[in-house]
């Protein structure tokens, strides 16, 4: 199972909607086939891994990390295919939460005289499949959010000085870190300030995550490197409803995608409905790099599944830029607390990762 | 000589002015004397051990983390009571650089008919006795900086509650590193904020380290716990010239210690003056925990060898306290590094070390 959940791993970041699911078929204690869900979610890891099998398939154990599928969508069902395959056991790790699905599949595999387990390794499966539950559940993508900041949390100096206070290796865990998401997502402020590309670069990966920028005015430099980048890489932009048409067209005429949210009482782009809409356009997991003002909006709302720190050892004092902007609170209660899940050394900075405790 | 080490490092905190050294005695493969530096400063680690061993040390080799003493202190020179006890070979960490012994401890030996070696685990040793050689070299102690933060580097919400950011294990750490310390200082906000006594509890510790407030005003409360235990537990006020004969007086009666240091050009207390000032007064290992403004006049000043930091899985947003007050740096080429020494999880937090770079 756990060689399932490595390669179901694989899928992360470019199957969306569909869940990044992987399978290991098992006969006579030989693995004769290994599946996970395909770039652009099809096919299933099921299917992949039963192809690989052939014939050995029969009588085989099928480890699979999320309950086969038992409804006809684009694909014929993979229950069906594994009761067809004559696969004689599956081990699933966890029931799929959507309602329309829950038990479906372990049933109809069940119904076909098949030995059914479930439940193993189930909380590595609620942890790897969290953006998927979370879209199909509560309409919104599971979001991380990154912040690399100095010894005393500032993510640029006073003159917004921000390349580079953490080291190269800790940058190549960012980018791998982007391409397991479907999105990276940051603020209109930062964009302007740092002109980013927001790609996977130097992890020869031919895929790349959809850029996503809130920007409320669309008030973005459209000869910056997104805009002129938008025909190749997927640019979505997040912004309110007072954007005139002429903006409009401009941003269009890029390539990018406009999507538009609900403006919160506080004037920014109201953070739920603005998940919501990227769940609605698909995404499953989106990794937020920023700003300060977008972060505290997120985590205000109890919105981030997952905090990603690298801490670097630079003092940059209280005139740098907050990597978290101002959040209203007054006590420690009020305060968004997360569960420490891993710590370690990246070439000479600290990665810390929690979770929404 | 890593025995010799572990030893030396129960003094550390305790023995100030000297150096927190160990020895062990070997002979024919047996331990037969182990010494570190006692409380107070005396005896030394080699008499102690040499003690220890009795007539077991003739023949015997010594293992020291410091080169032996030459000269005649308040004790008879180490060197010569190795030498009386017919020690037949010196292994030592790193010459004492203080210009007055430099090398004649290990000249004595070895003009004795003793085998000396030196230089093993120097760079231990170098780390191990660094407020020592500061304060003979430079007239400084060491100056290791500790911060516990939020996840955004915030050491207090904005109406002031910092109680608690860490976990009790984190906090237990504290008191630990604490003992380890010859001083604990705080500038005078963080004494008015928290009322704090700056003790070590809960570690089975006579022992307590001096604690030293930095008020340049010594506007400090009198009815505060470091008041009314001022005349228990050691309590240094540092302070600058404008200070009222009354509000002296009154300090003094409470059995405070006062230190009268420059004031610098930003109106605060100089940091170089302020840490001259204690290494005149003997100690050599001082654990500043902030606030703010402290904490960044010791890091502009470059007079920081380690920090310390501790990072709690919670987000306080921008209006709370910064771990950092203002420092003035504009780009990152300013701004001083640290080197990362260590980092692992205690209790839920992130502790994480560094070293100046």
């Amino acid at each position: 199972m756990a060689l399932a959940f490595s390669l179901g791993a694989r899928g992360q970041g470019q199957c969306w909607p569909n869940p990044a699911v992987g399978c290991v078929l098992v006969k006579d204690k030989r693995i004769v086939g290994r599946g996970w869900t395909q770039p652009g979610g099809r096919p299933h890891a099921e299917v992949v891994a039963l192809q690989q099998a052939g014939e050995q398939a029969r009588g085989a154990t099928a480890y699979v990390s999320l309950e086969p599928c038992a409804h006809h969508g684009k694909t014929p069902p993979c229950a069906d295919a594994l009761i067809d395959a004559g696969v004689a056991r599956v081990v699933s790790a966890i029931e799929d939460p959507d309602p329309r699905v829950a038990g479906t599949g372990h049933k109809r595999l069940h119904d076909a005289g098949i030995v059914v387990e479930t439940g193993v390794m189930a909380k590595q499966a609620a942890v790897s499949h969290r953006g998927f539950f979370l879209n199909r559940v509560e309409g919104r993508p599971a979001l991380t959010l990154k912040l690399a900041t100095s010894f005393d949390g500032r993510i640029a100096t006073a003159t917004g000085e921000s390349q580079w206070i953490t080291g190269p290796e800790a940058r190549r865990v960012v980018h791998a870190m982007r391409a397991r998401h479907d999105a990276v997502l940051v603020g209109g402020g930062t964009a302007r300030a740092d002109d980013p590309m927001l790609t996977v670069r130097g992890m020869g990966a031919g895929h790349q995550p959809v850029r996503v920028v809130c920007s409320r005015r669309l008030d973005l430099p459209l000869d910056g490197k997104l805009a002129q980048s938008a025909s190749e890489i997927p640019l979505w932009l997040c912004h309110g409803e007072n954007v005139t048409d002429a903006t409009r067209a401009a941003w269009e005429a890029t390539g990018a995608r406009l999507i538009q949210v609900q403006i919160g009482p506080g004037g920014q782009l109201e953070p739920l409905s603005l998940l919501q809409a990227l769940g609605e356009a698909g995404l499953t997991r989106v990794f937020c790099e920023g700003g300060g003002a977008l972060a505290a909006s997120f985590l205000m709302a109890g919105l981030v599944e997952e905090l990603v720190g690298f801490t670097a050892g630079v003092a940059l004092g209280a005139e740098g830029y907050p990597g978290i902007g101002a959040m209203g609170i007054d006590t420690l209660g009020e305060a968004p607390r997360f569960t420490l899940v891993e710590t370690r050394e990246i070439g000479g900075d600290v990665l810390h990762r929690w979770e929404r405790a």
